[in-house]
């Protein structure tokens, strides 16, 4: 059993130690598939175990299983942090264990959800008529949002994105029965306003930071259309959205103000630990019409429109604790330092590649995020990313456009630093020099 | 900014103080709507503030807008208990800040999440080809079996359940646009499988332990009835489930194991902190086809199954590590131990009331859930229940079924002692002599 106060010390000291070696662990496991689960007891305990055994055993059998996505050398798919505030706040979330159904179940949950995601809202320039909540994740923001799309235009079956847009649009319509329809691209990987057909379009879904190549699709062009066919619209920047806190990003985000629906995730490039994705609407009512159901059970004197009658999910955690937690602990500027450096690093490696015989950068860079290849055939490309990434030093990741094969270097982890990033193009010439 | 280790021991203190002092606290937030959100500033500090701050907002403005979840005098809806064990995991969950989006991204993550849930399987006497995965909550998990079985019968657009089923069952239909059909139940709240008509239906909840008053659906004939129609059965058992564990309880979940899937909400009855809903299915595969869609830049070298690829979000948290440790550190027969005092301290309080002349109970007990009213009308019980709640000794919630407005005190917390279930009916009784 836990004595939780020399358990919590226990424990607290094991992050603590964790958060100060993690930049030495191998990045991405190396473990087997099956090796972790084959090293643990195949049935559960008769008896208590002390917690201490729970902390040797993720000491020994779990930790080489972790890919480390704290590590500062993780660059693979879009880098994220677990900053110290937000994990102090989710050792509160779990000692309160609030579960947000109604308002009356939790109303400090639920206002603080809607307040910081006001304060967020007042970061990234949005306007006041987006109210906000927060869900697991973007692909279930995005389901969320097409299905209130779709209520609103039942007879209309069609959801439409880019050919670069998130899996997440795909699987929206797959699992609504909808019909996708993607729309070319240009040579920067936008969205051709052009030839989005919205007439028949529940929803067309524009992206600010594709997950391929980072692109921005023309979010003002594409509200025309849309408001043209009376189709919502929703802009979904997962990756980029926490990047308009900068005012010398904010042009990239033109047009997002006149979405239904914008999905920003704070666990993403805000330091959030996972999981924070916000969704903010001009459109409560709708979301409400959508969702609202509150059954005898539920129904209390108190007249709030609860977070509930909003999405999916009838219970919700405390999630608004720790993005309250990360906003006041760093402060408007302190976020702002660590995206401007991320920009910096980025385009940093990003010359590096440029000026560097035999490799080259291949799509343009918004934010943090570098695609770019080395001269040679796509096996030699991926033979290279898999011996990096099994190096351990530094894990980056891939993609696929203009029928290559392409790397993929994104800088997002607060712990990153020039030394890093260095290391990361050193580990790469290396490897490429040796195949 | 936060100095991780000083500011850690500040918010274990302060969980562990909390716990010690919660039972001291009115359960039900007495706040106004609102007044939490005016109490704090309306946007976003410009520079750093220490966590020190975040915690004293935290006693000062956020504490009285809590509904105490963890107090042992929470009997509303279900009780839960956020366990010491399963709190300090989810520590260790933020620390670590793993995404699970495929196998190699967190080996660790998915191996565990599989193995506990095996662990759980077995101690709820499942065979061994049901496999689950965790989803946030029930609502999700019921959406997402609904969503397998429409997959496998796009052309059935109707979803069955008893009257008495939680409206998950109905907020599935709506977002998927389905056509959902109630049936009658008897005497005992149970569904009348005669009444069952599965040949148009994708699925049919049956429920074991509804939210309403804990009946529980003859399931081996439901299963009859699907079997014949080749419709796919889900078992909602969302809070009763976590009960299967005692031997003497198991006759309850007689043909269970007949279900495509299942669901059990372990942070509900189970001592593990929101979030914690475990789906099982015997049929794994049919989640894979409806769900699995693996975009190029999200293609690995290994071949393992991705928890992603049978369920709804891409990225997930390491949940299973709170399972882990409460499963471990309570051991089977310390779970047994508890859920049987439940049962005990349940069955006292429901002796009380069927004593007590003016009193009566209203529905059988099967679990740890009480159904009950005063001899009155509905309004008296109305109001009874608004003055216990407001007095914030202890916190129950009402139903409604037999056209009568039913109180409900549900025995769930760990915490809970025969002294708490006593003065719950001390205040009941109390407030109705001063009615």
């Amino acid at each position: 059993m836990t004595d939780f106060r020399s358990d919590g010390a226990l424990a607290l000291e094991w992050v603590a130690s964790y958060l100060e070696r993690v930049g030495e662990l191998p990045v991405l496991s190396q473990v087997e598939p099956g090796a972790i689960r084959a090293a643990l007891p195949a049935s559960a305990p008769d008896e208590p175990e002390p917690f201490a055994a729970v902390l040797e055993d993720l000491d020994s059998i779990l930790v080489p299983g972790l890919t480390h996505w704290q590590s500062p050398r993780f660059f693979a798919y879009f880098a994220t942090t677990g900053a110290e505030p937000g994990v102090l706040a989710e050792l509160l979330t779990a000692g309160l264990n609030q579960v947000g159904i109604l308002w009356r179940t939790s109303p400090a949950l639920q206002e603080l959800e809607e307040l910081t995601l006001d304060w967020l809202r007042q970061l990234v320039g949005l306007p006041d008529e987006f109210t906000g909540h927060i869900e697991d994740t973007a692909s279930t923001g995005v389901l969320a949002a097409v299905i209130v799309a779709r209520s609103l235009q039942p007879d209309r079956n069609v959801l439409v994105c880019s050919e670069h847009a998130h899996s997440v649009g795909e699987k929206a319509a797959r699992l609504l029965g909808l019909e996708l329809r993607k729309v070319p691209t240009d040579d920067r990987f936008r969205m051709r306003p052009e030839l989005v057909h919205a007439e028949d379009a529940c929803a067309v879904i524009a992206t600010i930071g594709t997950t391929g190549m980072a692109s921005v699709d023309p979010v003002p062009e594409v509200a025309d259309v849309c408001a043209e066919a009376g189709t919502w619209l929703h802009v979904d920047a997962a990756y980029a959205g926490s990047a308009a806190i900068l005012p010398e990003l904010r042009h990239q985000f033109a047009g997002w103000e006149r979405a239904d629906s914008i999905g920003v995730n704070p666990h993403k490039w805000l330091g959030v630990p996972m999981d924070c994705s916000v969704l903010w609407t001009s459109r409560r009512d709708a979301f409400r019409d959508a969702f609202s159901l509150v059954p005898e059970f539920l129904r209390s004197p108190d007249d709030a429109v609860n977070l509930s009658e909003v999405s999916i999910p009838l219970g919700r955690r405390f999630r608004a604790l720790k993005l309250w937690a990360v906003l006041r602990c760093y402060g408007r500027t302190g976020l702002e330092e660590r995206l401007r450096e991320h920009m910096r690093l980025a385009e940093l490696f990003e010359g590096w590649v440029r000026d560097e015989p035999g490799w080259e950068v291949t799509a343009p860079r918004h934010f943090s995020l570098v695609c770019f290849r080395r001269e040679g055939s796509d096996e030699d490309n991926e033979l290279l990313l898999e011996r990096v990434n099994e190096s351990g030093e530094v894990f980056l990741s891939h993609t696929r456009f203009g029928d290559r094969y392409q790397l993929r270097l994104a800088v997002g982890s607060f712990r990153t630093t020039e030394d890093d990033v260095r290391l990361a193009w050193d580990v790469l010439r290396r490897e490429a020099a040796a195949l």
